[in-house]
C-alpha cells in the first residue's frame, strides 16, 4: 500500500516539474503480461527531439523479445560486433528519463536492453534487467572420481538446454549454439564466488570427452587439472566471436548520463560499456545473479573506454559476474605508417576494441615509442577519416622534425575521465575488483572489494588489450580489502605496474606516477598489501593489515614489492595477527624508498 | 602500337565532350604494380556530387588490398550480410564512367569490387575483375580404386591453400576458413563444364574422410556415390553463411547503370547482384573463369531482385560458374499478422533476402493467399517501417472488407522490370541458364543456351527462395539449347511452372500466362522440349528438335508436358533424327490444348 502511495505520489511529483512531461507508458499499450518490444521502440522513437520527457513505467514485468525489435549494426568496445536488436533506442535524444519504478524488464532473446548514442542528459532509474535464459550454463558436481579422472555434472536443462552434435555439446544460448569447450570456470555455492583456488580447477579443453548418463546428466572425462569437489558448479560461458553479443547497457558518444538503482541480472557480455562519453553517474547500480543463479552477467560489470569529465560510482553492488568489476580506461593504437608528413595511417590494435572511435579533430593526442610505451610528444588532431573498423588515417597539427626509428602508438590524451568511486562493493566474481588507467583524478575511497585476482590493478599495456594509459593522481582510502587474490593466491589489494612484452622495455622515466594508497583495511590470507613496478611518487601509508580465518595463511611472492620504482613513502602501516612479519622486497633499481613507522614488516 | 593510338584517342576524344571531365587516375597517384585502394576510394569519394566524370584508368593491372578499404555493413540479396570492404563504393554518386580500358583489377583478399548504391548514371566500362585466389578449391582426380571406394585428388596448394585441423580439410579462402565439406559438384576439364550426368558423382558429406597423401594430394574416402573418373575436377566450395560473402558487382537503389565489356574472372558469391533498381544494360559483360581455372563465380553470373524499367542483356557470356546464368525476379514476403485495419507486421521470406527493400510508400502490392500463390487484391503502399532486417510494418491504402482466413502474402507489382536479352551464350555452368519470373515484357531471342539443368525456368515459389512472381507476357524465339540438362538428363529447354509446397494447391486460375517459344532450335540428346503446369496462353511452334550426339540418347520423362494448363498451341514444330517420335503428356485438368502441322511427334 505504502509503496502505492509512493508511486503515485513519484508520478504526480513528476508531472507538476515545470516543463517537465510525464508519459505514463501503459496509455501507449506497454503493460505487463505481452511482448512490448514494437510498442516501447515506437515510444522512444516518437520522443525524439522532445525535452525533459520522463518515460514513466508503471511497477510491473515488461517482456521484450527479439522477433519485432529495431535493429542495427554495432560497434561495441569488448565485445563481439554485429548486428543488434534493441529494446530502448536512445539515437541522439536529450534529456530524456526511463523512470521504471522498481519494474523488471525481462529479455525473452538475444537483444540488447539499452544503447545510448549521441544521448545527453539520459537517466534510466529504478528497474531490472533480466534474461529468461542467462549467457552461461551452472553444471553442478554430483560425483567425482579420481581413478577415472570423471565427473558428473547434472544442470536443469529448462535453463540450461543443450544436445549433442558430432559427439559434442552444444547449449542454446537464446538462439546461439555455444559450445561446452569454451570459457569455464567453477563457482562455490556457498561462497557464491568463484571457487577457492579456482586455477587448481582449470579445465583441459583439448582433452575432455563429454557424454550423456542421463537426463540433464553429463559424464565429464579428463576435463580437469584437479576434479572439483562435489558440490562445487562448473560455469561454462563459451567463445569468442559469439561470446559477447549481447551486453545490457552501451553508451557511446554522449553526455551526462545517469543510470540510479538499475539492476542487471544476465547479459551475454558486459552489464555496462561506456565509450567516449562524457560524465556519466552511476548510483545504486547492482549486478548480481538472480536467486535461481549463481553468475550474473558473462563479462565485466562496468567498463568505461576513452572518457572525460567525471565518472562517479557510488552505492553499487557488483558480485557473481564473469569478469572485472569496473574498468577505466584508453587505447593505444598502433602506427602503421607514415603517409604525409603530419599525416599517419593508424590501425585498431585490439579485435575487440574494432569500429572504436579513438580521436577526433580537436583532441589532443600523445605519440609514444611502442617500444618504451613513454609519451615523446603531444599535439593536436585536425582531421581524422575513417577507413574501416580496424584503420584510420590521422592528421596531426604538428609533427617532431625526426621521429625516432622505432615503432610508434597513439594515446588520446584529452579523453581521460575522472574517476570516483565511494562506497560500493565489489564481490564474488572472476577476476578483478577494480583496472584503472586513466590520466584523470582518480579517488576511491569507502569501497569494499573482495574478488578472486587482484583488488586494484593500475596495468596500462600496449601489448594484448592495448589499454592505455599512465596514472598521474590516484588516491585511495578507506577501502578494505577481504581475501582478495582467492583465486591463485598470487592477488594484490593494490597492483601497479604497465604489463610489458618481452621486447618491450623500461624507458628514461616511469609509467606511472603519484599514487597514494593509505588507511585501507586489508584482511588477507597472503599478507599481500601492494606491488609496484615503474611507478613514480607512491605512498602506502596507514594501512592495517590483518589475516582473514577463511583460508588457509600462505603467503606466495612478496608483501610488498618495489621493482623499478622512485619515490616511495612506506610509512605507518600495521601487520597484526600474522605468524611472521611480512617481508618488503624492493628492487636494485628503484630509487628513493623511504620506509617509517611501520609494524610487522621485517 | 595501334591500341596504345586508340587509348590516346579515346582519352582526347572523352576530353573534349561537352561538360565532361576525364581524370586519368595516374595523376592522382593510382598506377600498376602498388596497392591503390586507398586511392581509389579517395578519388571516388571526391568526386561525389560532380557531375558527367569518367574515371579513365591507362591500361595496366591495378591491385587492390583489403587492409585500407572502406567498409560499411551490407545487406546483400541472395549473398550472406556483412561487414564489406570495398574498392569502388559509389554511393550516391551521379553520372559517373569508370573507363578501364582494358585494365584488369586485381583483388588480394576479400574485398568488394563495386558497389552502387542510389547511383544514376553509372558506366561500368572495358575491364577485368580477377582474385588472386578463387572462392573455391579444383581438385583433379588421379587415381580411383572402387574396392576401398576411394579417390586420390591432387591440387596447387599455392592456389587452394588447405591445413588438416581436428582431422578435417580447410582451405583458406582468402583469409576465411572453409571447410572441405560443403557445396561441391565435378567438372570434366576437357568440356570446361560440370561433368556429364553430374548428379552420378554427389559427394556424401556425411561420411566423406580425407587424407593427407604426400603434397597437395589428399585421399578422400566414402565420398561419392560414385567415384569420378580419373582426370576429372572435385570442385568444393563452402557453406553459408561464410560462402557468399564477396559479389564482385552490386547495384542497390539506383538507375540507369549500364555495364558494358566488364570481365568478372571470380567472386565468393555472384557475378553482378541488382536489387531495386531502374534500367540496367549489360553490353558485353563475360563470367568466365581465367585460363588457369575451371571455374569463375562461386554463385550466379548475374542476380536481379525487384528491379523496374528495362534489364537489357546483349553479346554477354556467361560460362563456369557455380550456379545460374541470369535470374529475374521479385520477392513473396509472409504476413506474420494484421496489426491495425490497414497495417500488417510483415517478414522477409528467405535468410539471403534479409536487409532486402520490399516495398516503399506509393509502390503497388498485391495481397495473395500462401496457399494458392494467386493474388486476390490490389492496393497501394501508404508507409513501410522496417524494423529489423527480417521484419517491417506495412500500411496500405486499402484493405478488402473481409481478409479470407488463409497464411497471407504480399508482392511487388510496381518493381518487375522488362526483360531483353539478345545474342548472349550461356553454357558450361552448374544449374539453369536463365531464371525469370517478372510481370514485365520478357524477350528472350537469338541467344545459346547449354546448361547442366534446365535452359529458361520460369518458376515461382512461395516456398524456399521465395521468388516471385506469375509471368504475363514472353517471348522465347529464335535461339539455340544445346545438351540442356546434361547433369541428370531431367532438363527442359523451357520449364514454366510454379514450385508449390505440399501444403499448396493450385487455385481457380492458372499462375502463369502468355508464354510464347517458337523458331527455337534444340539440339538434345533427350528430346526434350517444353514442361509447362499452370500456364494459361502457351504457345510451342516453329521449333526445330534435333539430337545431339556428344550424350547417349535417353529420353527421361515426357519431351513435351502440360499439366494443368489453359489454351496451349502445340503447332509446326519439327523433330529430326530421333529414334523414335517425341511424346506429347497432357494431364486430364488442362484445357484447349491445339495441336497441328507437327513432324516426329507421337
Amino acid at each position: 500500500m505504502k509503496t502505492k502511495l509512493c508511486a503515485v505520489l513519484t508520478l504526480l511529483y513528476l508531472t507538476c516539474s515545470i516543463h517537465a512531461r510525464v508519459i505514463d507508458v501503459s496509455e501507449y499499450g506497454i503493460r505487463p503480461g505481452k511482448d512490448v518490444t514494437m510498442e516501447v521502440n515506437e515510444l522512444i522513437r516518437s520522443v525524439k527531439g522532445q525535452d525533459d520527457v520522463t518515460l514513466y513505467f508503471p511497477k510491473g514485468q515488461y517482456d521484450f523479445y527479439p522477433e519485432n525489435a529495431v535493429e542495427t549494426y554495432r560497434a561495441v568496445a569488448n565485445h563481439d560486433n554485429g548486428l543488434k536488436r534493441m529494446a530502448f533506442p536512445l539515437f541522439g535524444h536529450k534529456n530524456l528519463t526511463i523512470e521504471g519504478n522498481g519494474s523488471t524488464f525481462m529479455f525473452h532473446g538475444r537483444l540488447v536492453p539499452f544503447t545510448l548514442e549521441k544521448a545527453d542528459q539520459i537517466q534510466l532509474k529504478d528497474f531490472t534487467i533480466d534474461f529468461i535464459r542467462p549467457f552461461h550454463a551452472e553444471l553442478t558436481v554430483v560425483e567425482r572420481d579420481e581413478d577415472t579422472q570423471t565427473v558428473i555434472v547434472e544442470t536443469d536443462p529448462s535453463q540450461y538446454p543443450y544436445r549433442f552434435r558430432g559427439g559434442e555439446v552444444y547449449f542454446d544460448r537464446l538462439g546461439i549454439e555455444d559450445a561446452l569447450i569454451g570459457a569455464n570456470i567453477v563457482f562455490d555455492p556457498n561462497t557464491e564466488a568463484p571457487i577457492f583456488g579456482t586455477s587448481r580447477y582449470s579445465m583441459m579443453r583439448s582433452s575432455l570427452k563429454a557424454e550423456a548418463v542421463g537426463a540433464g546428466r553429463l559424464k565429464l572425462t579428463d576435463g580437469f587439472e584437479n576434479l572439483p569437489p562435489v558440490g562445487s558448479v562448473v560455469i561454462v560461458y563459451g567463445n569468442h566471436p559469439i561470446s559477447r553479443l549481447c551486453h545490457a547497457i552501451q553508451v557511446t558518444n554522449s553526455k551526462d548520463i545517469l543510470i540510479e538503482n538499475v539492476t542487471v541480472h544476465a547479459a551475454g557480455g558486459m552489464g555496462l560499456i561506456v565509450e567516449r562519453t562524457e560524465n556519466v553517474t552511476l548510483d545504486g547500480m547492482k549486478v548480481t545473479s538472480n536467486e535461481n543463479r549463481l553468475v550474473a552477467t558473462r563479462a565485466d560489470a562496468t567498463h568505461f573506454i576513452g572518457c572525460k569529465g567525471l565518472i562517479s560510482v557510488k552505492n553499487c553492488l557488483f558480485e557473481h559476474m564473469l569478469d572485472d568489476g569496473i574498468n577505466v580506461h584508453g587505447a593505444y593504437v598502433k602506427v602503421v605508417r607514415q603517409v604525409e608528413e603530419n599525416s599517419f595511417l593508424c590501425e585498431i590494435s585490439h579485435f575487440q576494441q574494432l569500429g572504436l572511435t579513438f580521436a577526433e579533430a580537436g583532441d589532443e593526442v600523445a605519440l609514444l615509442s611502442r617500444k618504451t610505451i613513454l609519451p615523446f610528444f603531444k599535439t593536436t588532431v585536425s582531421e581524422v577519416r575513417q577507413l574501416n573498423e580496424k584503420r584510420f588515417l590521422i592528421t596531426l597539427e604538428d609533427v617532431p622534425s625526426e621521429l625516432p626509428d622505432v615503432p610508434l602508438s597513439l594515446e588520446n590524451l584529452t579523453w581521460n575521465a575522472d574517476l570516483v568511486m565511494r562506497n560500493n562493493s565489489i564481490r564474488q566474481n572472476r577476476a578483478r575488483s577494480v583496472l584503472v588507467t586513466t590520466k584523470g583524478s582518480v579517488l576511491i575511497e569507502n569501497n569494499y572489494f573482495s574478488s578472486q585476482m587482484h583488488g586494484i590493478l593500475i596495468e596500462g599495456d600496449n601489448n594484448f588489450w592495448y589499454e592505455s594509459g599512465a596514472v598521474e593522481d590516484v588516491v585511495i582510502r578507506d577501502n578494505t580489502f577481504e581475501n582478495i587474490g582467492f583465486g591463485n593466491s598470487r592477488g594484490y589489494p593494490l597492483i601497479a605496474a604497465p604489463k610489458l612484452t618481452y621486447d618491450q622495455i623500461t624507458g628514461e622515466g616511469r609509467y606511472h606516477r603519484n599514487i597514494r594508497f593509505y588507511d585501507n583495511t586489508i584482511r588477507s590470507f597472503t599478507g599481500h598489501v601492494v606491488h609496484a613496478f615503474s611507478v613514480e611518487d607512491l605512498v602506502i601509508a596507514g594501512n592495517t593489515i590483518e589475516p582473514s580465518r577463511e583460508h588457509p595463511q600462505a603467503v606466495i611472492g612478496w608483501p610488498v614489492a618495489l621493482e623499478y620504482c622512485k619515490n616511495v613513502e612506506l610509512k605507518n602501516n600495521t601487520v597484526v595477527g600474522f605468524e611472521e612479519p611480512l617481508s618488503v622486497e624492493i628492487s636494485a633499481d628503484s630509487e628513493a624508498v623511504q620506509m617509517m613507522d611501520n609494524e610487522g614488516f621485517k
